[in-house]
């Protein structure tokens, strides 16, 4: 279980690392949409691997299929299905470390869960499982007018000082403070060098969302937002608006106030957009802690399924930093969260 | 919509601040698990207004009466209706602020929402909704084995040091760091007098858990409680184990070591017990960042539904920390999440 | 489980038919809409026992209450809570019986599936346990423009001739067919005197239900009506449209003839009303089989928890015939179908 | 919507009769479980076309692909997608007719909810949709220990006199009375000749279900089982037990009676293995109403999409009877139920 989401808009994906494919089933797409593989391609690419020296140096081309749904390139209102097949997965050095129980890795707690873990590149716990979460979400981006930006703002301790929206696409980082994105940059590659990895926070803004979007009580667009983004592996936290900051404020720097001028708008955006649940119609902004990549060159000590102590090194090609991957990723889950609010 | 919380374990709340009652139905608990009032009681009286000088000072019983589901003691199998009906409401000061929008409230964006607000104490955006949620986590926590504590760690910048469990319900702060409390309950009272309120931090540690809950990719473990916690009206964000402080680390520091020793093990915690959405029998730890309260006796600048400007001082009986009484919420929402796990 | 129902209208039940108390939450409701406890006692009065001399001459008057979710008399968009305290239930008699399995009702199965069962005048089996459905779809009538009509056509082999909507709620049969109505209510007379009971059919005829409602493959209009209407106690068996007739047609004779007269109609009606799943702007029509009621006051023989052999008369207040109480309870769920069809 | 079915395990299909495939997703299978392609393409030759001579005579040969969730030939516990990739469509029929409501099928009312149609083979509406249900449910079938038989009773006016279960894959109408599989036979040939269709009853006997299945209220096993049974296009109705013939009988007759030979049993079965929507043990037992297929080779009247009248004579190869062919996708839903209920 645990494989299905959304409501008005629901995903169900499936697929491992170095099985025959991922994909997803999108239910609940409204019809007569224009959409095109190319579409989603041009979303799968931003998160492919290979794209530059900061992630990993694997090539696959995740070319997506649609196989159902769309007639005369638009939306019949009926499920479409999206499926990328693996080409060139290599489980040979998966083999190696089927027995052991890697650290920060899902082998341990699948294996309690189920018994049975599919080892060959993490199976369905590997980051590829976002390959099906992108395609879906590049659907979704076409059922919302928002505009949906994620980007990374900070690495380690660098930090990004400048939200220039424009840059992000610009730097391999996905940082909107190009500086920064070069000081970033030598920092991932440093840390590579040396065999390890390191964590970073991605930033989402929402523009152009109308006011009224979310639900009171238990499905808060922020709530949903949480759950979304916190399903994506490697992170480790969020915040909305003014964040862990509020801990320290008072009530009285805290809210925003409203005033009118066209429309109904706040001085300060403490609440990050979305006031007990519900959109406010200014920008939604929330971050995400990402922790360092768990697969790491650097010798590890740990144990195999006999509780045996082992050493591991898990070469292979990884990313040292999942930052300028994972904001795609966000980006889209956030797409599928909006799309599918009411 | 917004209403209904878990799959497993199904609860459907109702009620506003000062509408005939506030209640939950809970469908999916087994049968023949021991249940009475006062059990319920015992979980409502933590969240009760009143309880000390710094929660607010209502007087509120919140007597829960059992309506279904239950017979000669035992659980049935059947849905249980718990409800609390509310008694001394005061609805005056409300009409008198009725066209105006409340910075930091609902007022705005539920009207926007559904084009009519119950404005009376809140209405269903009442923090008092959480009556619902405590009532059911009651029954959801005679459901699991898990000992869920939920407490408070930091008021505005005066931070606990100690985490001793046993201190919790010995302070008004339930604050495990006797002295903290101390401190803490000083700043609220000094910031009570200003007419303001003021934010912190509530942790959540839970022990026992076994190792195996939880589901891959979109039901994971985490994505489930940040959904939960988030969904507590005053959460600004959610960090499970190292959390935030993660971003900072390098793949090396944060991967926690396994070992053996009768059971599998973890050196360190930073997973924070949840391991690529499953737990992995270490404690659960998280942290939830909560927001000063918006309505503080200080005047404030806005606008009523006309956009016309008007200054507001919400007088009336508020609590300066929502700390306290939300630590309770929190820990019964985290009972949901649990007993619904599968 | 089992205690939900619906998707965009969703509703919660809960009660048993000797405990405090029966009800339903109803959430997805629209804002705005003018809802009374009066409209909704209405509908709960066409179901209340001791109507007539065909019904159980017990006397409840079922009074329903709104808990939540009506301001000023509107709905606000959030859950209502309906409530019927029950008044005089009499257990004594079921005490004796609390060791037997009563044949044809839920005493076996209960126990089988739950390990206790609240005996008490049927518990949670109760058709009294209906009252939350009819108090629901009181609420969704008023969400729909669609006019359903439910009623008697047939009682043991007395059939209607007619359907005269109109006299519907003229005789106590609810039977279309005035003289029709007549026979049926002495053969049940007749019956109840022999201390038996009698099966029946109940229509269903929907008027002005817009084309294009319901969905393709899983949740067809039909489909949906068919799990509705199966999932009240007592009904064996539906039919839609031309239904178990069809079964000696020929496509030639059962394909339905489109035309255009202002808007676009078939000439026959073997459909139903619904092709594919979807209305098609016809009449919806539909056909449920009632069986006779378990409780008798015959003897019979059956045996208790233990096996034991033992002759049993279910003395009491108990319908002879359900048809004319069941038709309202069916009419009410069609409500709940058509007003979340989407 | 519409396209997902089942909650404990739970389906989501996807496909069009002429697009690039059709198949499923399959989450909530447990872990372990041996399953291969040929498990499940052993059933769905159960339901291809061209299988005898009361078939339709396409070709097609409907290989099933698991693109993920088996490792090693077991389960993991994660999604099972399967593929059937479309072969040999041949539009150019159904370009012909495009403009044009054929009677009796989707056109009309797809056209009408979505605006769009996938006229090609009926698009999402076609009968080939039920591949997708046949591929799930053989995995169902592995997941429960009831042995399911779906069987054809009836055909026009013949009905089978025997319930002799061995032979019903040994005769092509899948009828489980040898001698009346004869008639059957010729009367199939008889109207296919025609150019007309005809209609049938399947029936279903479930062996070997443990009692306790199934919940109260609005999830009963037979509400599900209806629901599941009448989202396959073509059937008109479904009874259970006595079914229709409950309507006439008196209670005194109808209740099955309860006696203890080893378990507990009953004498009659007019439930049909089903109690208060819980299973008690019995054979489970219904009977679907199954249409004669709407595409006849006969000249019929009908409109097109401008409300012109048309002449349209259906050619190509279709089904004269659906009952051989809808016998293994109503066993094959009653499976998707039975696995998934609790």
């Amino acid at each position: 279980m645990g494989n299905t989401f959304g409501k008005k808009l629901k995903i169900m994906t499936f697929g491992e690392s170095h099985g025959k494919a991922l994909g997803a089933v999108i239910d609940g797409v409204k019809s007569n949409i224009k959409i095109s593989e190319k579409d989603i391609q041009k979303e799968l690419d931003k998160r492919k691997p290979g794209q530059s020296t900061v992630t990993t140096q694997r090539k696959e081309q995740d070319k997506v299929h649609i196989l159902s749904g769309i007639f005369k390139g638009r939306t019949t209102g009926h499920p479409i299905c999206l499926v990328v097949y693996n080409k060139d997965a290599d489980s040979r050095i998966y083999e190696r470390w089927k027995d052991v129980f890697r650290p920060g890795h899902a082998d341990f707690t699948y294996l309690k869960r189920y018994g049975i873990h599919d080892y060959r590149g993490g199976g369905r716990a590997s980051g590829r499982e976002t390959v099906a979460r992108v395609a879906a979400g590049a659907i979704a981006k076409k059922l919302t007018k928002a505009k949906i930006f994620a980007y990374t703002i900070q690495v380690g301790t660098i930090k990004a000082k400048k939200r220039d929206l424009k840059e992000i696409e610009k730097n391999p980082l996905r940082c909107p403070d190009k500086e920064a994105a070069k000081r970033m940059q030598r920092e991932i590659l440093k840390i590579k060098k040396q065999g390890d990895s390191i964590g970073g926070i991605v930033e989402v803004t929402i523009k152009n969302c109308p006011p009224g979007l979310g639900n009171p009580v238990f499905d808060k667009l922020n709530a949903d937002l949480a759950k979304a983004v916190l399903s994506i592996g490697a992170v480790k936290g969020i915040e909305f608006g003014s964040g862990f900051k509020a801990v320290e404020m008072k009530g009285s720097q805290h809210n925003d106030q409203l005033y009118k001028k066209g429309k109904i708008r706040t001085r300060t955006n403490n609440a990050g957009g979305i006031v007990a649940g519900i959109s406010n119609g200014e920008d939604i902004i929330f971050r995400a802690a990402i922790k360092p990549p768990s697969s790491i060159a650097k010798e590890q000590l740990t144990i195999d399924k006999k509780g045996k102590k082992v050493k591991i090194k898990v070469s292979g090609r990884h990313d040292p930093c999942l930052c300028p991957r994972i904001a795609p990723v966000i980006e889209h889950m956030t797409a599928l969260v909006l799309a599918g609010a009411q």
